[in-house]
């Protein structure tokens, strides 16, 4: 069998990375001052890597499997001589980081191009990448809309056209939100899976990271080089999938209904599976982040809380004060909701669920329905995310094709597999792609 | 070699168990009135396993190393049929015990016969064994004075001699203060080497339970039944001794600090190792029981709050209210201490500390000095043996022979070790007790 690989353009000499990056960081230069995506080019240091990479070419070597491929990173991957914000202005003033971070060093290393830092929620602590230093990121597809977060501007960087893929961080839905609001695929890893070094925390307990990209067949390379490992071939007629009921049944807009009844008939998913406490699980969610991010933290709140940004400041102030035994409790629960999410996968091998209520709020009034009331958007976008968290399983997020979703703003479903199988999730995303059910949606030039 | 067993001689019919259980209960009826160490006599169940004993030897069978031993219980762990009170009025309505704590069954499987359960602090949470609902229990050598706590009726009935070993559990300090107060030998094993399945718990993160006895030469016997393994021979010469400096240097009385002078003296111990934030140490061992004390009782503290003694519900109510950061940190602070007692083992195997500032207090003016300050005795009593819970390694605790301690009431030392090795400490603790440096003080008949 005979690999392709992303980068294999530019290996084979058909395309220099020089020029790849030049367009890049065009693109980026002209359409960002709209979009807001992007919060620093790192133009030096991209030139220098694709003049390095075309040489290498030239002479007869092989630069790697993602030769050329220019990446966003979400600014809280450190970057060597950068200084890591993470999306706020209290750590402007930090020390450069004196190398990058783990995943950026395997992504280099494979010959992609870091070409700029992305725009997130201050601290990671949103769902909205509304950030009251470096601004709003708007949705690709229709300014007035959210791009979704914390890794809004990673999602919003793919899906117009930017870089074929970008770095993101998902402690309760940063990957899945706004991966299914700018309809490209985003892959939250099983937890511990892909390292975190280099990439500031959030919520110990619950921080994973993992790629936004544009095409399904680019996932396996990509995934191959972020943890290290080879994946297995998985024939996708062998997954077993079945739908999530209960809670991750009810609160979808009329569209995500339609737009997941659809997929499931057409992919033959009988079975509904549901598991129990599900409720339970995000309000645990909730507090092991808020009381992990109010101790991260506190220190800094205690002496410098005026600049830190206002909406983030509250959450972690208040979670600095949850009491001990509820946290306690929450990991309890935690346990709990791991063991009921195992036997949810007694007879299934993916589980399928929305991976928001329908598509993205506008910016200005963001609320969605949830049990017939309205609600603020920002903080329920994670509704059907948070909840998974909990369990540390991998998801995928995935894009739903326009012949699914319509030709509306994109809708985005969860997979689910158990910890480890990104496998699966990675045949069954190719099949899907191929087949043309599951398909990113991309700004094209 | 043949090796002697503390039960050798019923094994040898030499003595009944049935005449050793009578005398030991005759001996708490007799006197407990005024010791108040014992909360429940256990006699038809004693003699019952007294006679089979008996009758197994005189069948020829061989009922254990232990047998016809006589115990003490702390109320914490359970007994088949009979209800656990931890101390506690609360609890008297629970249902019963379905089947014996493991510790409690493996030493009745030994021939060990538990006769009593003894006195403790409500839940485990004190130092003097002032218990609102069961009484005081008081000194065997000096009824004026504090026996010590939790675990005070444990160590009090070994030292008065109404039986030779008891069982305690020690979060903080609860068998090392008594057993020190009460001038017996106590050891708080390796954390988590001796399952508390069956003992009602108080803090996950820091119990551990453990033996008090009357002579060290049982020690090896006891431990290898509770542990159910064997215990390699450690040449007590080859141990490498050294005196804990700094917090474990400060403080003592007068006549603690001759005594320790002198055993290192006669040990030839020259060596001082000084340890760093053992203050934030015992701060975090502090935080963490009151915290996961607080989480345990949560829900009762709720409604029956009135049930519990005053002086526990309100440790506990205030620990229910800590913020969760500040548990946070100081489960940082314990890896960082764990860390630092490790590297204290470099150069040594054991450790040598004082277990208590000096002599128990009086139970009517309960105070020690700290820092030139005079400050309440009851907490303060875990000065010197809180701080090493934090770390989870094994700790003996030895009383003086009055060559050294004077013949004022008792004095304790603490000899720790590194994690696992309580052959160490078993096999100084033998020694020391063969040489007349260390030795039990008992109340005749």
């Amino acid at each position: 069998m005979t690999l392709s690989h992303p980068g294999d353009p530019v290996r084979n000499g058909m395309r220099s990375a020089v020029s790849i990056v030049e367009s890049s960081l065009a693109r980026i230069g002209r359409e960002d001052g709209a979009l807001c995506a992007v919060t620093r080019l790192l133009s030096e240091r991209a030139l220098r890597q694709a003049r390095e990479i075309d040489r290498a070419v030239l002479q007869g070597g092989d630069p790697g499997p993602l030769a050329g491929m220019p990446f966003g990173v979400k600014d809280l991957f450190d970057l060597e001589g950068m200084v890591t914000t993470a999306g706020s202005r209290i750590l402007a003033n930090a020390s450069p980081a004196r190398r990058d971070a783990v995943l950026v060093s395997r992504l280099v290393s494979a010959g992609a191009i870091p070409v700029a830092t992305t725009n997130m929620d201050e601290f990671a602590y949103g769902f909205a990448t509304d950030n009251a230093h470096f601004g709003l990121t708007r949705n690709p597809h229709d300014h007035d809309h959210l791009a979704g977060g914390s890794s809004g501007g990673s999602a919003a960087g793919v899906a117009a056209g930017y870089f074929p893929f970008a770095l993101g961080s998902d402690t309760n839905g940063s990957i899945r939100v706004p991966a299914s609001l700018c309809g490209v695929w985003g892959l939250r890893a099983t937890q511990n899976r892909l390292p975190l070094d280099g990439a500031y925390p959030f919520v110990a307990s619950l921080d994973t990271v993992g790629p936004f990209c544009a095409r399904a067949s680019d996932l396996r390379t990509l995934f191959e080089v972020l943890s290290a490992e080879s994946l297995a071939r998985v024939d996708p007629a062998t997954l077993r999938l079945a739908r999530l009921g209960g809670w991750f049944a009810e609160n979808m807009t009329g569209e995500m209904e339609r737009a997941l009844g659809h997929f499931c008939e057409v992919l033959g998913i009988g079975q509904t599976i549901t598991v129990a406490d599900v409720a339970a699980a995000r309000a645990a969610a909730f507090l092991i982040s808020a009381s992990e991010g109010g101790a991260l933290h506190l220190d800094r709140l205690r002496h410098d809380a005026s600049q830190y940004d206002p909406a983030v400041r509250d959450r972690l102030l208040a979670g600095a004060l949850v009491p001990a035994p509820t946290v306690f409790r929450a990991h309890k629960m935690r346990r709990a909701f791991r063991t009921a999410m195992h036997a949810a996968f007694e007879n299934a091998d993916i589980l399928v669920a929305p991976a928001v209520m329908g598509p993205a709020p506008r910016y200005d009034t963001p609320t969605v329905t949830i049990g017939g009331e309205t609600v603020s958007a920002r903080a329920n976008l994670g509704h059907y995310t948070q909840p998974l968290t909990l369990a540390g399983f991998p998801v995928l997020a995935l894009p739903l094709a326009e012949s699914l979703a319509g030709e509306g703003l994109p809708l985005g479903l969860q997979l689910v597999a158990r910890p480890g199988r990104e496998d699966q999730l990675i045949a069954l995303a190719e099949r899907l792609e191929a087949d043309g059910l599951a398909r990113a949606r991309l700004r094209e030039d």
